[in-house]
C-alpha cells in the first residue's frame, strides 16, 4: 500500500441524529492523531461546503469541545439535502469539488450520511478515479431510519428507538390514568421502513408497550385499523397504537396525505400530520377520548436519552473510515456486522462498496411482523434491545445540556 | 393536641404528573410508619375510589416496590377529573364518603392534586366538620401548570420545566442544521398560565432557547406575532418560537380554537393544534420551511428528564402533609417557601388554607415579561433555575425505566 499524505474532508449530509456528532468525531479525533492527514477540515453544510470553499480547520478547535461532540445532537458542522448531479449530464460539482480538493490537497474525503449521501459518496469517488486524481473516499452511514444496506444496523437508530421506547413506557403510564378510556396514536418518523416505530415494542417488554403497530412494509387498510382498535378498546378500555409515518394503503397513496374518506365530512386540507388525521378518525369511530402524538423532530435530536453503544459504535464507524483509508482502502462505506463476545452482543466494522449502498433501501424482513401486519414479534425485540443499552455519562451545567461549542475558524 | 387514631386515605387527582407519584410516596412511607395511623388506604382514580369504596391496602404492597413510585411517572393509584358537588345543593357524594370513612375508621384524608382537588378537599373538610365526623383533610399540592396560589412553586412544575428546556436545547440544535432557513413553533402546556412555555428561556441561557415566548399573561396579537417572526427570521434565517397553548386575543378568545381570519383560505375546522394553526399562518407569510411541535403528552409524563430537587420536594410535600396531620393540622395544603442555606436555593414546606388555594390561579408576574409580551427576563430564570437542579438515579432495566408495580390488594 502507498502512503498517501494530504488533508481530510468531513461532511454530514442529510437530516441529523442524536449521534451523527459522535461518528464526525471519531474521524475528526482519528484523523487530528494520523501522520498521513495534514490537516483536518470539517465541510460547512456537507457538499455545499466543498463547493464554496467553506472549510473549517478542525485542528484549531479546542480538543475538550471536539470530545463533546459524542454527546451533542445534529450535525455539528451543518447539514445539507443538496442532490448532485450525475457526472455524465453535468459535471460542474464535481469539476469545482475538484478544484478545492487540488487548492487544500485533499486526499480523504469523508461522508456521514445516509442512502442519498452514500450516492453523492460514490458519484464523487467515481469521477476522481476517472481524472486520476489520487483521493479515498468514504462513507460513514448515519440514519436513525436504520434502513441502510450490508449493514446489521447504522449509527444513529438506536437512540432514536430508546427515545420512542421509553417515550411509549411514560406515554403508556399516561394514558392509562382515568377509568374514563383513552386511544392514544403515537406517530413516529420513518417514511419507507419501520425500523423506528416498531421499536415502540421494546416498551411492550416492560408492559408498557403499545397494542398495535402499524409499519410501513405492510399495506395499510382502514377499515382493518378501525376493526383493530375497536377490539381492543372494547377488552381493555384504551388502546396505545404506535404508527409509522409512511404506512400507506395498497395502491401507495400515503395514509398521510389521503383524504380518509369521502363521506366522513373530512375531506378538507389538513393542518396535523397523521397522528391527528388517524386521531381523527377514531374520535368518530369510537367516541372515545382520543390523543394524536407525533414525536416530530424530537425522537432524532433526543441526545438526553442516546443509547451509550450507539454512541461508541458510532464513534467507531468515524474511527474506521480513517483508518482504512489511511491504509488504501478506498470506495467503501463502513457497515456493522453483529457477533457474540463471552456470551453477550457485540459489534464489529466491516467494509461495504459504495456502490451496493447507494440508494437502497433495507426494511424489516416480513416474517418479523406479525401475520396481520399489526405487530412485531420476538426476533425483532432480539435485534433492538441489545442496542440501546446503555447510559452514557451526559455533560450538564445546571442540570441541563452541556452540547459542543465550535469555534468554526475557516481554513486558509 | 388530641391523638387521633385511625385509617388514612391517599387519592390523586387530576392530570399526571412526572413526579406526583413521588408525593403519595411521602404520604404512604409516613403512613406507614405513623404509630397513629392504622391503615393506609390508596384510592382507585382519586376520589372515585371513595365513593365506590375502592381501597387500596398499600401495607401489603412489596416497600421496593412503592420506593419506586419516587421515578414513575402518571398516577399510580388512577386519577379522575370528577367534580363534586355543592356540598348545600346535593349531600349525594359526601353522605356516601362520610359512610366509607366510617366503614374504615378513615380519619385522615390526603388529596393529591391542583387547585380543582384543592376545591374537593376543602367542601369535604367543611363537610365532615358540620356533620361532627372528627377527620384530617390536607392537601398535597401537584401540577405541572405551577399556578397554585401561596406556595412558591408547585411539585411537578420543576421536572416539566426540565423536560421543555432540555427539548428546546436538542431542537434548537436539530432546526439549525440546514443553511436554507427554519421557523418552529413549538407548543407548550398551559391554559391559564404560561409558566411551562416560560421554561424554554431557560435553555437561552446556555445558548439554544426561544427567539420568541408567547404566553397566556398577555394579549395575543396575530399581526404582532408575524411581524416579529418575519423580523427575527430576516435577521438570523431562523426562529425559534416557544407559545402557551392558552395564548388568546384580546377578546379572551383562544388562538387555538379562533378561525385565524376570514381571508387567508384558512376557515376551515383543524385538526392540529396550535402549533400547526401557527405553522400554517408562518408559512403562508414567510414562504419558510416552518415547522410546529406540540410537546404534548411527553413534557407531563417525562419522568426519565425530572428533576431530583422536583422529586425530594414532592416526596417532602407528601410527607409534612401526614406529619402535620397527625399533629393535629387540618384544612391545610402544604406550600413551599423558597429561602437560602449557605448561599444557594433552599426549601422548606409551610401550611396554607385550603380555603384560600381552592380555585384560584397564580399566573407569572408581569414584570417578569417584556413590555413586547414576547419574552421573559432574569427575574423568571432566577426563579425557575434552582428548580430543576438534580439527576435523580434512576432505576432502569435493559436501559429502559423500571416503573413501580404495584399489587393493589383492595382492604377489606
Amino acid at each position: 500500500m502507498k502512503e498517501l499524505k494530504g488533508a481530510c474532508i468531513i461532511g454530514q449530509s442529510g437530516g441529523p441524529t442524536s449521534v451523527i456528532n459522535a461518528s464526525a468525531y471519531g474521524v475528526i479525533d482519528t484523523a487530528l492523531k494520523s501522520p498521513c492527514i495534514t490537516q483536518v477540515l470539517g465541510a460547512e453544510h456537507g457538499i455545499k461546503g466543498v463547493l464554496n470553499d467553506r472549510l473549517f480547520d478542525m485542528g484549531l478547535e479546542d480538543p475538550e469541545e471536539l470530545r463533546l461532540l459524542k454527546y451533542t445532537p445534529s450535525s455539528a458542522l451543518g447539514s445539507c439535502r443538496y442532490k448532485i448531479a450525475d457526472p455524465e449530464k453535468d459535471d460542474t460539482d464535481y469539476r469545482r469539488i475538484l478544484e478545492v480538493f487540488k487548492k487544500h490537497n485533499v486526499r480523504y474525503f469523508f461522508y456521514n450520511g445516509g442512502n442519498d449521501s452514500m450516492d453523492t459518496c460514490n458519484k464523487i469517488n467515481t469521477y476522481m478515479q476517472s481524472v486520476g486524481y489520487e483521493c479515498r473516499v468514504m462513507g460513514v452511514p448515519k440514519t436513525i431510519d436504520n434502513d441502510l444496506f450490508g449493514t446489521d444496523h447504522c449509527p444513529g437508530y438506536a437512540s432514536a428507538a430508546k427515545y420512542i421506547a421509553t417515550s411509549m413506557m411514560e406515554v403508556y403510564h399516561d394514558a392509562h390514568v382515568y377509568d374514563t378510556g383513552m386511544i392514544v396514536v403515537m406517530e413516529i418518523m420513518g417514511r419507507h421502513a419501520g425500523w423506528l416505530a416498531a421499536s415502540a415494542a421494546l416498551a411492550s417488554e416492560y408492559g408498557a408497550g403499545p397494542d398495535l403497530i402499524y409499519l410501513p412494509e405492510t399495506d395499510f387498510s382502514m377499515p382493518k385499523f378501525i376493526e383493530d382498535v375497536k377490539r381492543v378498546y372494547a377488552e381493555k378500555g384504551s388502546c396505545i397504537i404506535a404508527v409509522s409515518e409512511g404506512i400507506h394503503y395498497e395502491d401507495g397513496g400515503f395514509v398521510s396525505e389521503a383524504k380518509v374518506a369521502a363521506n366522513d365530512g373530512f375531506g378538507h386540507a389538513q393542518l396535523g400530520g397523521l397522528a391527528a388525521i388517524l386521531a381523527q378518525v377514531l374520535k368518530e369511530e369510537t367516541g372515545a377520548k382520543v390523543r394524536g402524538i407525533e414525536l416530530n423532530l424530537l425522537q432524532r435530536c433526543g441526545a438526553h436519552l442516546a443509547s451509550e453503544t450507539d454512541i461508541e459504535e458510532s464513534f467507531m464507524a468515524g474511527k474506521a473510515a480513517v483508518e482504512n483509508a489511511v491504509n488504501g482502502i478506498n470506495g467503501r462505506m463502513i457497515g456493522f456486522e453483529r457477533g457474540v463476545r463471552d456470551g453477550r452482543y457485540a459489534c464489529k466494522t466491516k467494509l461495504i462498496p459504495l456502490m451496493e449502498v447507494a440508494n437502497v433501501e433495507k426494511k424489516i424482513p416480513r416474517e418479523w411482523i406479525n401475520a396481520e401486519g399489526n405487530g412485531v414479534n420476538h426476533q425483532f425485540i432480539e435485534y433492538a434491545l441489545p442496542l440501546i443499552q446503555g447510559e452514557p455519562d451526559l455533560p450538564k451545567v445546571d442540570s441541563l445540556p452541556r452540547f459542543a461549542k465550535l469555534k468554526k475558524i475557516l481554513a486558509k
